[in-house]
């Protein structure tokens, strides 16, 4: 930002920063953001479109401001027994985020998390004025029980957030990491799991862990899996204390009538949305496959994305790939980039880049 | 809050508070919350339907995060030689409220309201960690040039929040008021017009001062004269670089592609949507005039709603209102309530309640 006066009005932790976002591009094959590539069925369009129209001629009066409809939908999508008094929603898991945020920590408080991790957790923190710590995961982006105690014990979190699966390496956390957590912190864990419906089989949801964590929160959102992010539907579940806390900082009629009316008609045709899961998460393992027969490192992916490497300079891969008209992300680690799973063209598309660059 | 353990985990000063928000009463005449009481009509939710079913299918994308079209739009809307650089659009003017603080306040800077004002604004200093000063408006409700320099001069705010007209006052500020104040501030100046379209002939917005005044900020709704509220779109106009520094603490892709096609569809039909205004306006001042008729003492309103008193007990006369089907608002201030003008009817039938109750 160009304009000096603004600089010195501005807070002097965002000084000199650049608005975050990866760049929107008008390029053939988009699998930068872990988007789902497939457009809603037209049986899904139809649906959404009914409960919308409904909703439109009342919009003179103002939503429901606890929107407990969408959040009885939420549960019984989630199960384990839970109800709606255990789920809030907003305007995607980074409104939910930041709720907790402003919550539980803020100024004069920490927030822990586990780099390479999901990169607005930092933001959320310089947002809410908390002190961010990054607890580094180790050279092969594992986090250990071990090193995991020792960093909450070091720095007495006030919010520890651990993603399962992690953004951007792919991998979902052992729950001995996540009970580990829980019993050595005084305060609230956060188990960002956005990707949960992509893990693979025999990995748990720490949805089933809330019944016996009080201070647990499992953070979700309907932009994956259900191929919802432009209609930004962010959730979690937890404790009922932990909601109504909530409910003290979050901005009044937050979630619109609309939103509330379009999560409640994807939810009810859950099954249809989710039948495209299967098929990215085929496609996920291809390029882990192919990618490692091609001699490139690529991590375990339980995500709708795939981290690999390395590269001399994931920049010029970046542009090289680019080129070809795939556009993937530089997630900011020195020799790695992200590719998300999309269709089976897509991904060829990009394997078939991908034979432009060497290990 | 009832959970012990809960209370432990909040920020201090957000313990022992109760969320924020107006009972939402299922009542025959709903009086309380300063909507339009006129439903959209069908030519606009058949424009917004078609609006939003063309954004369903590709839901499966994120949304534009600068919301440049809407931007756009929303410019022209305003007049004033505005262009889409110099607004910017969240869910409700409570967001774009919001992110002013995270931008511009926060810990160890201090907000400076006039109260009575919009409840909301101390609200977002308690969520951001601003320290808040409450000014006080004087004993009718007035703010004069030399309070509100005082008052700036004394607590060196870094974002001065004026309502114009104000909440729930109801009158419009001076602009001597508004350009005293950019004179005397080195922070921020917000103008909260989120009831510009109802200003009576002669009072002018403070969109007109932008040009003059790089630290102005004028923040409006949809949600009031667009009969648009449970769509929750607010939006700002400002200085490019304000804009720009509020997109360094703005959500990525906080506004949904929804939210982004309804607004859009909206504007295009400001004139039919705005035809419910002098309908509205003509039912506030038919309140002003009849209550004044019956001896009571009513501020004068710039807005869509009336405060109005005194009662030596403002709750039970709110209380049997309610009993007479009309539900108003206890916006706290001792011998005053807050009604808002609806239709004939609704206005009628509060000017009936208002029959059961002595000045």
């Amino acid at each position: 930002m160009s304009v000096d006066w603004v600089q010195e009005l501005l807070r002097e932790d965002l000084r000199g920063l650049s608005a975050y976002g990866a760049p929107q591009l008008d390029v053939p094959v988009r699998l930068n953001t872990n988007e789902n590539s497939y457009p809603l069925p037209d049986e899904v369009v139809r649906a959404v479109s009914r409960a919308i129209t409904g909703e439109i001629a009342d919009l003179n009066r103002y939503p429901d401001r606890d929107a407990v409809k969408l959040r009885a939908d939420l549960a019984a999508y989630c199960g384990h027994g839970l109800s709606a008094e255990q789920l809030w929603a907003a305007n995607g898991s980074n409104e939910v985020q930041q709720q907790l945020f402003q919550a539980f920590a803020g100024p004069g408080r920490t927030a822990l998390g586990f780099g390479p991790a999901y990169s607005m957790h930092p933001l959320l923190a310089v947002g809410t004025a908390t002190t961010w710590v990054d607890g580094r995961r180790d050279a092969d982006f594992g986090l250990t029980v071990e090193h995991a105690v020792a960093q909450v014990r070091a720095h007495r979190p006030a919010l520890t957030l651990l993603c399962s699966p992690n953004n951007p390496t792919g991998t979902a956390l052992d729950f001995k990491v996540i009970e580990a957590v829980l019993a050595e912190t005084t305060g609230l864990v956060v188990v960002d799991e956005a990707y949960a419906e992509f893990r693979r089989p025999g990995t748990p949801s720490a949805l089933e862990l809330l019944d016996r964590h009080p201070r647990l929160v499992v953070s979700r959102t309907m932009s994956k899996a259900f191929a919802f992010a432009g209609a930004r539907v962010g959730y979690l579940a937890a404790h009922p204390a932990v909601i109504e806390a909530v409910q003290l900082v979050r901005l009044p009629y937050h979630l619109s009538a609309l939103t509330q009316a379009a999560a409640r008609a994807a939810l009810a045709h859950a099954d249809v949305l989710l039948g495209t899961v299967e098929a990215i998460k085929a496609q996920r393992d291809r390029i882990v496959a192919e990618l490692r027969a091609g001699g490139w490192t690529v991590a375990d992916s339980d995500a709708n994305f795939v981290l690999f490497g390395r590269f001399a300079d994931q920049q010029a891969a970046w542009q090289t790939l680019l080129d070809h008209g795939v556009l993937v992300r530089d997630v900011g680690l020195p020799g790695w980039l992200r590719v998300t799973a999309g269709t089976e063209q897509e991904t060829t598309a990009f394997l078939n880049a991908m034979k432009e660059l060497r290990p």
